[in-house]
């Protein structure tokens, strides 16, 4: 992946992430700087643990224009919030699946480049996709997405999988980039909509 | 900022944040290192994740005298809240708003001495204050003070944007470091006296 | 200690903390991978942080074998509680009790290996120790193991004291990690038999 399209995919994935954040800060109506911090932190936090494990620099200390784009996404977010006051919950759903599955392949890749097998780089992609909306809900007291029966972190997992056998199979990395988005985002939106699980404990509730 | 200055505004606010973390742990009846893992957490979480995103060696790890002055604040407040046991909850947000101001300030002087960019430092010194607390509220299940209605991330934001402001304006730096941390904890202070807000989100509560 | 030894207490420490993870994903009825998830967090989350703060490369993604055997774990746990679905939490605590003593262990080991002193090691070890379920039981949204008045982290420190305590004497350092193990786990487990406890804090209930 070249580098332009490293950071327009990485911009994009932060701005979608910063936006769930602020989606949930409304909710659960927090002072003004603090819809800025919990934005933020959802935006960063799974990048910054990517980086941390990878012992590359943080990209958003490196590249101060990460963090600008994030506060011009917070501020277009929190002034469309003011003029639209009925926001749903499903809205911050759908951009959060959007970051996911960017975030996802971000990881994958950055991952692979700093010459990790393929098995550690799916586990990388999806625990740095889950990490900062997991901050945000945690820090939130929601009940974290990936917590819950609908299909997130195996939306994530898919993505890698499918990542992963079309790299094997000689596609060229856009169509990789591609499927892998196509997968997570229609699997997470299809679980939302039609109610799609993949149990594995089934409780009987007397 | 020289070293000895550093060394003892680093010292007194991982002391304030381990008073508020042994407060916590007291309110909810832990068992007895369980206070001691929850102050150093609170302590020296913040400070952790500051070192971690710079890439510099930890702290607590690098020079041990700070892991000391911890475990010496907590016995302290220990004995103090075994002597008096009508310790409230507002002692406990006095003790953080004093922690959070220092942080704050000592998060944006590491960053800038590792040559980050001004609205980097900004964001590193709030995270950083804000994130042994964050953790503090966490692990003991309360709501985090950064996301109740009361001046936390603005007063950590108001008092890097005054440091900022009077180091391009060419004053000395304990002046920028003395106007920051009045700026934080008066804000705070106020907030929690007089119920000052800064609302972004007003909800109609029907 | 040997890298073998290393290794092998590195595995078992891993699977046991992978097994708590899975237990409690089990009970909170959680997607299939989703219970994957919770269990790797579990089950490297203490050791990752470790080796952030060493500043050394993280084990897992250094060697991803401990990455597989973690996978296997997981599988095994899943096979083995849809075979027996008289799961208790007792054995949830049981497993995390062995994991945490051996990671208590493994985290010493690893901070004097990096020239620490022995308060930092033992610190170390303990954060490390807890660190994995206590991400598991934020995440659960459960009431973490370490702030239940059951003896946690005592038993950790227990466990670092009788390691530094043999350790200064001149025992070999197979005698001081089985001391310490067997210090931790049997304090965790007659906690949790007898009800021992330390508190620091007794208040009057009125």
């Amino acid at each position: 992946m070249s580098d332009d399209w490293f950071h327009l995919l990485n911009t994009i994935s932060i701005a979608f992430f910063a936006i769930s954040g602020a989606l949930v800060a409304y909710e659960e109506e927090v002072d003004s700087f603090g819809v800025v911090v919990l934005a933020v932190i959802t935006a960063v936090g799974g990048g910054t643990l990517r980086d941390v494990l990878l012992d590359q620099p943080i990209f958003w200390i490196a590249k101060p224009d990460y963090l600008y784009s994030t506060y011009g996404a917070i501020i277009v977010t929190v002034i469309l919030i003011r003029l639209n006051s009925g926001i749903s919950n499903r809205l911050m759903i759908g951009f959060d699946a959007f970051g996911l599955a960017l975030y996802n392949v971000i990881g994958i890749e950055k991952a692979l480049i700093n010459e990790t097998g393929m098995g550690v780089a799916i586990t990388l992609g999806t625990v740095t996709a889950i990490f900062g909306g997991l901050m945000r809900d945690v820090i939130a007291r929601k009940v974290p997405l990936v917590m819950r029966c609908e299909l997130y972190a195996t939306a994530c997992i898919a993505g890698g999988l499918v990542y992963a056998g079309l790299l094997y199979a000689g596609a060229p990395y856009l169509w990789c980039i591609a499927a892998s988005l196509v997968t997570t985002i229609s699997l997470r939106l299809g679980a939302l909509k039609w109610g799609w699980r993949v149990p594995i404990f089934k409780k009987d509730i007397p």
